[in-house]
């Protein structure tokens, strides 16, 4: 049973805050077994790769050929992909593949009021490594959120790693690489698949950038090699605010709450309405619904131990809430989900109407389902386009305007005590 | 002297990707201070922030209300600082803030063809906490730089703080913190600071998002509340590449690589020509400009120790080199820039033509002189305007269309063994 919370209790600010500050994740120190692990592969490259897939995934490989995954082997992956699946991927490849070409940016280029020209240029990254967990986490729709994104900026190469731990290999992340145009897959895992990405062995060239989610040792190796190359975020659990009022089925929210809770028993799934009733039919509808979800033990546990259901007086009340929550997914379950959207200053993604059901951005609503967790969204963005491109300024004087301009730079330099940076502008002004 | 490579040596590859692998920063290793600096200033706050303060800064105060610095004594500054610097000054903020406005992204809301509804809404951090380093590093441009972009994205707040080693601390930061509207600015520094602006303290509320350039203490700071906080880039050592063709004066070349090597020691300044010729003048000229560089000790260690000037046959050839070194900035001195820009595909920001020194970028050209190092500038970009806000994506279905695309989610929720996110779009749609 989730906790319960008023904002009309004496002690709601004090225990809304400690809600707030609650840690769901026990972090893992492997960051010294990481350490080691990133330079034995930056020094031996593919040896050490295959010493350490054999050691972790028990695979008995000599050549790492043997751990690149074939053409063949993707082909077969397909045919043993139920169609139904196949379709269901490939809608929801062309839906993420069109909501994100919207997002691609612009080239800017103009000439200020006194001639100077300007710009900003937008090119993909070249290369980028995809991680994909192996065993229970592995998710088809994760490799087509982190590899459609990249193939719509323009990436010409996607390398994907995925550990197949004793042989065993989900045929639907095959399926799916095949379908987001994933370039390259490589059978290994860990913090050396992340070495092998970021700095390059002689079978596997080095990418530029290294996305996608993983456990405490791909978070650790992904923290260690950015600089190197560029990483995404490092996802924390994930987590649910539904924001209702008394006209809506409480089974209906009792599900999407489940839904969320059965990822992980530190995901969060946290109810906030202005109907006590209601509150108390969808805490019911809940332990209902948990006697026959396959996952209920996860759920359950999730439920018990990091549900929040908040009443409030008003919805109105809400707001300030849902903003220092700052969910990575927020459901208006609401007559006029439009009205209140305009509250939101802080959310990865917010699901509109009774309708929205946040599964829905999981798999085919287009958006991206990789988001901010853990409070993120206050001041990050889930993924996009634009976390596989860059942009480069451009910038360019003539004698006249560096004569109108420079002055102040030459001024600004000497302020400094950057003799050298004023010279550069006055060598050119006969100063 | 820096070293002298050319594309016709039979060495060339090798010694190329030397100079690209070499690290130019040596790590200290400061990450266990930092974190016990960290965990005091969570615990203890204010006290704790006095106290490193007091050790570090020889500060002898006992009140965090005095290390608050008043409007009064930035008044002060004001007055202290010549007119021609706050001319500059302004002139430089007016067009970063011109430049940076085109920079804000456009909310997307659309309405797909089954009349799903989607959309990306930006918003800006609501708090920005802001480092500027104290002694020699204390530039006013670097504050305009880092402030600026977040006033025009509409970031509310903006904390800034800034080390005042035995009290001294530089007007013209004050007077850019001012001109730059920053919203609040305490004279603390090192890892304590960056706790307080990521923790608060009763004094310092706590802000969503650290940026600005500092020491390894700093930096290991930065890295440690990064998922507490937003933060920006690490930035290494400054760096310039120059590709020129014959038709160059080489004591403007000079300069422009003095310019960049008197940043640090361990600054970098690369030349690319097709013209030996200009490469021996370029290098001639550095020397002469050397004895005459007040920053000569510095600037004469960059060069010597990091420097090079490499010689192609063919500035066509300069290009797939330009794009390895992935320079933070780069200079093209040749007579036809434009159609060089097209093939440039990895660099921090482009000064295009001989009348453009990168110095006028680092002060008044108007774009961010904050800009990707260390070769990053193959996966990141400069500062801008997306720095400072984030984006929250949108959906809406309606009972139509889910039933229209709810199937594929159930499909694929149950081929990832997530029956509850199956569940909670079946229970829609009555199946």
């Amino acid at each position: 049973m989730a906790i319960r919370l008023s904002n009309q209790d004496a002690d709601f600010e004090t225990r809304f805050s400690e809600l707030l500050a609650g840690k769901r994740e026990v972090s893992e120190d492997v960051d010294h077994i990481v350490r080691d692990i990133l330079d034995d592969v930056r020094v031996r490259g593919d040896a050490a790769v295959l010493e350490y897939t054999a050691r972790f995934d028990r695979l008995d490989v000599t050549d790492m050929a043997e751990l690149k995954v074939s053409e063949a082997r993707v082909d077969e992956a397909m045919k043993q992909v139920p169609q139904a699946t196949l379709d269901a991927l490939i809608l929801a490849r062309d839906r993420i593949q069109s909501h994100h070409a919207r997002q691609m940016p612009k080239d800017d280029r103009y000439t200020d009021p006194i001639g100077v020209e300007l710009g900003s240029r937008w090119t993909a990254v070249e290369s980028v490594g995809l991680y994909v967990p192996g065993g229970l986490a592995s998710y088809p729709s994760s490799v087509l959120m982190n590899a459609v994104p990249a193939k719509v900026a323009g990436v010409e190469r996607i390398a994907m790693v995925v550990p197949s731990p004793d042989g065993q290999l989900n045929p639907q992340v095959l399926a799916a690489a095949r379908i987001a145009g994933v370039s390259e897959i490589y059978c290994i895992g860990g913090a050396q698949a992340v070495a092998a990405l970021a700095y390059g062995t002689d079978t596997i060239a080095p990418v530029s950038k290294v996305v996608g989610p993983g456990n405490a040792f791909v978070a650790a190796a992904k923290r260690r090699v950015f600089g190197t190359v560029g990483i995404d975020m490092i996802a924390g659990p994930s987590e649910v605010l539904v924001v209702a009022d008394a006209d809506n089925d409480p089974d209906w929210l009792a599900a999407d709450l489940l839904a969320q809770a059965e990822h992980d028993a530190v995901a969060q799934s946290i109810l906030i309405t202005d109907s006590a009733d209601l509150a108390t039919a969808v805490e019911e509808a809940v332990e209902r619904q948990l006697k026959i979800l396959p996952k209920a033990e996860i759920a359950g546990a999730s439920w018990r131990d990091f549900g929040a259901v908040i009443v409030v007086d008003d919805l109105e009340q809400a707001f300030p809430l849902v903003n220092r929550i700052a969910a990575e997914h927020l459901e208006l379950a609401v007559a006029d989900p439009e009205a209140m959207l305009d509250k939101v200053r802080n959310a990865g993604a917010v699901f509109l109407g009774r309708y929205t059901p946040e599964a829905i951005g999981d798999y085919v609503g287009g958006s991206n389902h990789v988001l901010p967790t853990a409070r993120s969204a206050r001041f990050s963005s889930g993924l996009s386009v634009l976390d596989f491109v860059k942009r480069t300024s451009i910038l360019k004087c003539n004698a006249e305007n560096l004569r109108q301009i420079g002055p102040a730079a030459i001024a600004l330099g000497e302020a400094e005590g950057l003799a050298g940076h004023a010279r550069s502008v006055a060598i050119r002004l006969n100063l």
